[in-house]
This record gives structure tokens, sequence and C-alpha cells, in this order.
């Protein structure tokens, strides 16, 4: 039997989630809370548990897809029209799959930023794309050389696929980066796949950049959402699509065929929960406390604090501490003082040998001050 | 902007529930049940809707995984490994879809047999495949002819999609069949495909046949399954694949790129809910009185019953009624008395121009009573 994917190896997620539970780690590695979404949330799934349990319809619940609209339009001050360009889907790594296999066949060129999230370059592949990597700079606050871009760019460029803010990194784009895109892909018939799970975690006063803000950006994008990194339920799955209609009827066609429809109960949930803003406005404050107390800990240690403007990822730099790699440091740690982190080398098409480890601060307080204890004592 | 899918319109189910919704019908069309879960299981999930919220395992939750061995298991008497042989994922569809995707490279031939689910064909199409339609008769009650398949069978042959308990048509496989089946792929490296979403719907005594019963066969096949028919929560979205460690290991590459893991909420209901076989164990009964019940309502009218051996459909001839094609009665049932139904035309690649609707009877018993007394009042 012919492996189609024979280099393909366990998500690094996976693996070092597995590695923290084995060893009884503290997990900073896997994106995720480490405490529960709002007891109101946890109430209406109660509520919607009983005479909500059918096929949602395939675009989703349409009174959450309306109330995801009127949220993105309020938030973006823009329209969103909740019947032709609203998506619901089972967690945004379908909604990345199915907008690449809806645009790209056989031969059309991908392009990606590297470090980049590890699916995006199989999902390209199995359409038969082809990824075209553009590797980003740690010593330059892996910032976008758009002139990099625009040489990169070819007749079979069939999609570029963006990210901020950015996992792993913490980098965000501001507006000026949204005219500087906007200026490559104007007159092309180039498509947009804009990551933007973390639009609600951005520091320091920033407002996110979304791509939904710029005409030339989002008439061709597909903006892929998550409910999860907004509401603290990463094991809900529910994302969403937001694009113009004539993308949303591709997407819908690739995402019958993927999971046909998402989980009713929960579609239900969100839908009311939705309404309140007050949870997702004081998102940014509320982590930004978080990387604060957690990359205050290592002030005069050998650790170096990246900066990290928006996601719940802080990225440091231990080139001062050992010249190991940095996947065989991510596992020793956790096996030995037991605080499990993402090496960010294996983001990358070709390892640009950093000392970069990456850490997710959605934790308890405790949890955060702890690990920091146990590797600023290594150091 | 060129489309991939040019030709693809919204499935069948999708427009047949909307047609219903807009003109007040009774929905036999697409297929769920028209009543709720036990509370029971409503119960679990509003219990696990408080500290199971974040991310599962990518291959499922373990203890779920477990409980799906065992029952698995039990049922049919044969050894099934939770670990390397067992992965959740969001509804059958993803497992169809995985499936496929991990074994299925351009240029590969995959059979069918139509009448055939409608996300077979495209979901092969998506993966560079050739589907090799293989047409069943009605007036053979659709049984198929294990030479014609022979036949059909080409060095390019990557795998055979089957389906028993069948969805249009109610026919079931025996251990012949099984046997037949066999006797066909030993000693090839052809994959198989099961859907088996209505393992536990099968009637007047049978036992279903799945190809997890037969050796030769189980060591090739992906066995597709589905909680949402077997537990009426067709809208929970939670699936299984069923395969052999070395087909198992493929499949999770394509599972983790295509949406990672499936709602921990609901998987950690099911992992309980599913330690109980009374539900599943009394379910063919369940349906079989509905079956019976509908059936019965046509006697002596000009509705043809044609045989339902499992599954939560009866198909209908109305041949003696009129000539209409089936596409243009199940859109006029819909407005005129107000039954929705499926044409089954529509599952096959050429039209035979049989005259036959699929009615869904997973209903209360009023509605099915209801229904079949428009429906004979028209003939
Ligand atoms: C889908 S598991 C990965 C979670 C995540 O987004 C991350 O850790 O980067
Ligand atoms: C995924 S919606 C279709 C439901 C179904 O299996 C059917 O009606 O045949």
């Amino acid at each position: 039997f012919p492996s189609k994917q024979p280099h393909v190896q366990t998500t690094i997620f996976t693996k070092m989630s597995a590695l923290a539970l084995e060893h009884g780690a503290l997990n900073l590695s896997q994106g995720f809370p480490g405490f529960d979404c709002a007891p109101a949330l946890q109430e209406l799934l109660q509520h919607y548990s009983k005479g909500y349990n059918q096929y949602a319809p395939m675009a989703g619940v349409p009174v959450f897809r309306q109330s995801l609209a009127e949220k993105t339009s309020s938030f973006y001050g823009i329209p969103v029209d909740a019947d032709s360009e609203v998506t619901i889907v089972s967690g945004a790594t379908e909604a990345l799959f199915a907008a690449v296999h809806c645009c790209v066949s056989p031969g059309d060129e991908v392009i990606m930023f590297d470090p980049s999230y590890d699916a995006y370059d199989p999902i390209v592949r199995l359409a038969g794309g082809i990824p075209i990597h553009i590797p980003l700079k740690a010593s330059n606050h892996f910032a976008i050389d758009w002139s990099t871009l625009a040489s990169k760019i070819t007749h079979r460029t069939r999609a570029i696929m963006v990210n901020s803010p950015h996992n792993p990194t913490g980098a965000v784009w501001s507006m000026a980066d949204l005219d500087a895109f906007a200026e490559i892909v104007k007159g092309t018939n180039i498509l947009i796949i804009s990551d933007e799970v973390y639009e609600h975690i951005v520091f320091d006063g920033a407002q996110h950049a979304s791509v939904l803000l710029h005409p030339e950006l989002r008439k061709r994008s597909f903006v892929c959402g998550s409910f999860g990194k907004t509401y603290h339920i990463t094991g809900w799955k529910i994302g969403s699509c937001i694009a113009p209609a004539y993308l949303t009827a591709e997407f819908r066609k690739l995402h019958q065929w993927v999971t046909f429809s998402s989980a009713t109960p929960l579609q239900y949930a969100l839908a009311d929960y939705l309404k309140e803003p007050a949870h997702y406005l004081s998102l940014s404050d509320f982590y930004q406390k978080k990387r604060d107390l957690f990359a205050s800990q290592f002030a005069g240690s050998a650790w170096k604090v990246l900066p990290s403007a928006g996601s719940f990822f802080q990225c440091l730099d231990y080139s001062a501490i050992t010249s190991e790699k940095d996947i065989d440091l991510a596992d020793r740690l956790t096996r030995e003082i037991k605080v499990a982190s993402i090496p960010v080398s294996v983001f990358y098409e070709t390892d640009p040998g950093d000392k970069i480890l990456r850490f997710c601060f959605a934790k308890e307080d405790e949890v955060l001050l702890e690990a920091a204890k146990r590797l600023v004592q290594l150091a």
C-alpha cells in the first residue's frame, strides 16, 4: 500500500501534548486554554442539549450565521451577509482545508510565509498544489518583506496564505501591511486565505488588521476563523469562513463533501453567546496580563523574550543557554524540568537554525509562574 | 475564478429540506429522526459541558475509542484495538472523505454501485480519482452482480466503495455476499471503503453482514460508521473509522489536516452512553415497526412498496400513477400535498428512468400516517 504522505508524522502538537502527559509536564506546548469556558456558555450548551440534536443546515444554523455576521459587521464596521458570505465549519482546520481545496488545482502554486502553521503545507500538497515557502527572519521580528513576496509571484500563483496575529511568533500586521499586500495582489486573480483565529487577541492597544477591512483584499479572501481561541472552547471544533458570495459558493461545495455540516447544539449555544460582546472585547486585556506576567519572569535571565504582539504565544530565544537544536531542547525540557513547549523550527521548510521555543501562555497564572521558574533555574 | 466543481449543485438533501421548510411540508426527504435522542444522552452532554471543552486528541478521546472498540468487539465477536484501529471523526462524511483521500491518487479508479450516496463520486473526483459506476437494477432488488464487478476491475482499481444496509434502497448484504466479494478482491491490493452507518438497523431477524466479519475483507477495509443514525443524533456529527493499523495510520494523516479532532464534550457523552447496549440492540425492532406501519398504508393503492431490509428508508415505485420524472414529482409533492421525499435518480451517474422516490421513516408515527394518507389520496 503506497502511502500518499510517506514523510508525514503525527503533528508536533499531538507529539508534545502526549509527551507532556507521559511525563506529567506543565503543558505549554499545544495551544489551548488551561481553564474552562464561561459558565454562561456551558449553561447554553446544557439548554441546547435537548431538542437541537439533528443535522444543522450545510452552511450552518441560520441564527448562528446571522449572529456571526452581526458581530463581525459591528466589530469591523463593514457589511457582512449571513446567507451568502458566512459558512460554519468543523474548526478552523476544516476552513483552511476547504478554502485551499475549493480553489487549488494540481500544479497551482500557493505562497506561504515560514514559520507557517504545520497544516498549511500538507493541505496544499493534498490538493495537488505546490507550496512556495518564503522564510521570515527572527532577526527582523518575522516581518514580511513585500518585495520578496512580489518576486515569488508567477502565472501559476493561485493563492497566498497569510496569518495575523501570527502563530507561532505572535507577530501582527498593521494597516500599512494591508496596503502593501493590496498593492501586490491588485490587478491579479490571486486569492487570499487568511487565518485570523487570534483576531481578538492583539496587544498594546493595537487593532487587528483583518483583510476584511481592505476592499482590495476582502474581495479575494477566505477569512478563516475559530470560536475555540476566542471563547476558550478549542474542543468544540467550530470554525467559520467569511468570504465574498462567489467564493463562499465554491467553499460550500467543498464543505458539503468534507463534513457536510457541524454540531448543532454547539452552534445554537454559540449563536446566543456571540450576542454579548463583553467577552471578546476584554480578551486582549485578559491575555496581555498573562503575556506580561510570563515574560517578566525572564528579566535578568539568559532567556531572551521575543516580541509577542498578539495570539497567546510567547517565543523565547535560548541561544545564550545552549546550542542544542530546538526539537531536542523541547524534548529534554519536557522530560527533565517537566515544561512542554513547541520547537519553532518545525514550522519551516528549511530549518533556519534559530534557537527558539514557543510557549502557550493561555494557562492559569500559577502554571505560568511555575513553568517560568523552572525555565529560569535551568538557565 | 475557474470553479473546480462547475457542475456541482447544492446536495439533494439541502435542496429538499429547504423546500420542505419553505412549504411547511412533512419532511421525509433528508435522513434524520423526527424525534430527539434519549434523555440519558442529553444528560450526559449536560454533564460534560463543564470541564471537557478543550481539544480532544487527534485520533479521538481515549475512553471513547476504548468504548467503541469494546462495543464493536462484543457486537461482532471480533478483536478491535482501540489505539491502532479506531479513529473518531466529525461525522461519517469526514470518514468517507479521509478514507478516500488517504489512499486514492490522481488516475486511480474507484468502483461504486449506483444508486450511490451522493458524496461518493465528488469525494473520489476531488482526490483526482476516477469513479467507476456500476448501475444496479430495481427490477433485481438492487442486488450486486459479482461477475459485473469482476469485469470492471483493472490494474488501476485502487478501491471499491460498498454500503450495506444501503442508502437509498434499503438493500442489505448477506454473509454469502461477503464471501462472493472476498473471492473477487482476494490476491489483489484493492482497498475497501465500507459505509456501514446503518449497521444497527437491519430487519426481519437478519444480522448485519459487516466486512469486519470477513478476514479477507477486513484486512483491507476502512469501515465508516456514524453515531448519528444509531443514537438519533445526526446533528452531533460524530463518526468513526475502524481499519487495520496500517490503514488507520494513513487515515489519521488525512484526518489531522482535514479537521484535526472532533468535539470533546460530545465524545465524552458518547463514551459513557455506548456502554449500554439496550439502545442499539432494540433499534432494528424500533425501526421495523415504523417501516411496517408506513409500508402497510399503501396496500391496495397504486404505490408499489419496494423491499426495505435495512436502513430507515422506504422506496416507493409510482410508475402506475404518473410518468413524471422522479425529480419533478418529488418537487411537486412537496409543494402540492406537502410531503417531501428524495428522487432516487439523483444517485445514478446515468438516470435509469426508474419511477422511485425514497421516504425516510425515522419519524413519529402520526407523521408517517399523515404522509402516507396524502400520498395514497393522490394515487
Ligand atoms: C489543532 S492542535 C494545534 C493547536 C494550535 O493551534 C497550536 O498549538 O498552534
Ligand atoms: C448529510 S445529509 C444526508 C442525510 C442522509 O444520509 C440521507 O438523507 O441520505
